[in-house]
């Protein structure tokens, strides 16, 4: 007589435990020989609806943003996913049809980052649905990329573009901002995609190793994530707002509300890379992120001291940011 | 300028990443050289305030608990404790001090048990406290204890004492049943803490290593865990209720009203272990284990077949129950 949780596990999430250690969820825990000359990188992320998403966005969305604001932490740190676990808490009106998306998002992400599930615990909340994610990943010994060791002189590089979710999150919330901002359709559901689903930059992890001084990812926003690494580092930044890569629907939306500088900078979920890298590795770094199929762009550089970072408008005056970056306290 | 976040984590949980590798806290995420010859053993397990605990639970015992269901899983697999990641989701209305309990409770723990914190992840949510740990333990390689192994001929043993915490439960919801059961204020009083406080038997492990055939921990109810044991394994089971290790307080309770039979089997929270052991093998593994200091206790055998477990009375007759173990679905 199996339990329904039993069911539920052997129907959902069995087939993404592909790894023999895993057991197929049929045990207390699960085993894993790590890799000879590693060391494992150990990160957890939690998602919570209502807070982290919509409790109507996409199931398939949600699994995948779990998964990937935690594959984002590994990359920035130049590992590789080895597996995760799952805890899951979810409402008691959630119904098989929502979890089987969800478990369906799941699989496509542990299979496209070739990342088994290892265990889990399900239970249900009188709370929203909260998803927490336990990921390991492995770097060569001794090689994990920090966020302490930028120093002066090195350039300050991100990947991607930077705006992108906090905007797209601003239009989920008032779809009338898509009209205010001159955005065509097509710029507006890219923003939108852009919170809904972050964009893992696991691809540049090697070249990080081999070239940063620094690294972290953006998560809670360009400004606050930069005055994170530069306060562990013991250094301070200038940016220039000018250089900051932004989309073409982030442009189209600052062109028409300056003011929207702050969301950019600010305003967090691009889970893009934030790095400092010596001057004299640079073109090198750019080369073989661009090769590994990654864009990276100089923003500014590291600079002594231990002042707060500044952000420099064209005429090289400060910017003044009312919050750095998104804070839960 | 620090976030409200960063500064919680500093104050509060800096204190528990003791190891290198956690970088006090200050990256995205941790390091960790696992120990050479050994594999890894990975567990989750949550506990939400309403479900698994009460909101006015003490919160030091609530962060114990949080650690101990998941010790008590490594217990069961012959695993030591290597360390935890916390998530935590906190109420709006959880002040510091909560906060600053629940986290000398964990420290209290991840000391005594040598477990130190590698990372974590704070949020607020609108719904209950809800803790999810992620824990890590290791073993030599290829020793992990699993569940499915137990053979015909096994004895089948327990730890400690079985359905002291669903009793423990009932009277925390009912205070009212001490007095029906006759029971004085100290059984009262240790069957509430047998529920509150789990005892992970991290000491057995070694034993389990060297002598059990299959073991899993006793969370979800004696009846339903051992059914799972014996389905993985391809086996039944015979176990006689009389044998079934009881407190005094427990005996106690049983003697005023026989239908709690079902609530020990069956109850959970019991956090002992559950354990096939070769015939031949038992009294060298009985002494053992009680060298470590755990009681042990044969409680039936394994037999052939695939019928679901038996629970026979002082007659020989079996015991029905309506339900064998707690499930959230």
């Amino acid at each position: 007589m199996e339990s329904g949780e039993d069911r539920l596990i052997a129907r959902f999430f069995r087939p993404l435990a592909t790894h023999p250690g895993a057991l197929s969820l049929t045990d207390d825990a699960a085993f894993l020989c790590p890799p000879a000359g590693h060391d494992l990188v150990l990160k957890t992320d939690a998602i919570i609806g209502g807070v982290h998403f919509f409790p109507d966005d996409p199931p398939d969305a949600v699994a995948r943003k779990a998964l990937r604001v935690n594959f984002s932490d590994l990359a920035s740190k130049g590992a590789r996913p080895l597996g995760f676990l799952l805890t899951l808490a979810m409402p008691v009106d959630t119904g098989e049809d929502w979890l089987e998306k969800f478990a369906s998002g799941l699989r496509q992400d542990a299979e496209q980052f070739h990342c088994p599930l290892f265990g889990g615990d399900t239970d249900r909340t009188p709370g929203p649905t909260t998803i927490a994610i336990f990921m390991l990943g492995s770097v060569p010994q001794g090689t994990m990329v920090k966020r302490a060791g930028a120093k002066a002189g090195d350039r300050i590089a991100v990947t991607g573009t930077i705006g992108d979710a906090a905007l797209g999150l601003k239009l989920r919330r008032e779809p009338g901002l898509a009209a205010k901002w001159n955005l065509g359709d097509a710029q507006r559901d890219y923003l939108l995609d852009r919170y809904l689903l972050p964009r893992p930059r696991l691809e540049i992890a090697d070249v990080l190793r081999d070239h940063a001084s620094a690294a972290m990812d953006v998560s809670d926003g360009l400004a606050g994530d930069l005055a994170k690494l530069c306060r562990v580092s013991g250094v301070g930044a200038e940016i220039e707002f000018g250089k900051v890569p932004l989309s073409p629907a982030a442009r189209a939306a600052h062109a028409s509300d300056a003011g929207l500088a702050e969301a950019i900078l600010a305003g967090g979920d691009d889970y893009e890379i934030l790095c400092a890298v010596p001057q004299e590795r640079f073109s090198v770094f750019r080369r073989e992120a661009e090769t590994a199929g990654i864009a990276v762009r100089d923003i500014g550089a590291v600079v002594a001291g231990r002042e707060q970072p500044r952000f420099l408008d064209g005429k090289g005056s400060a910017i003044t940011l009312s919050r750095t970056s998104f804070s839960h306290f």
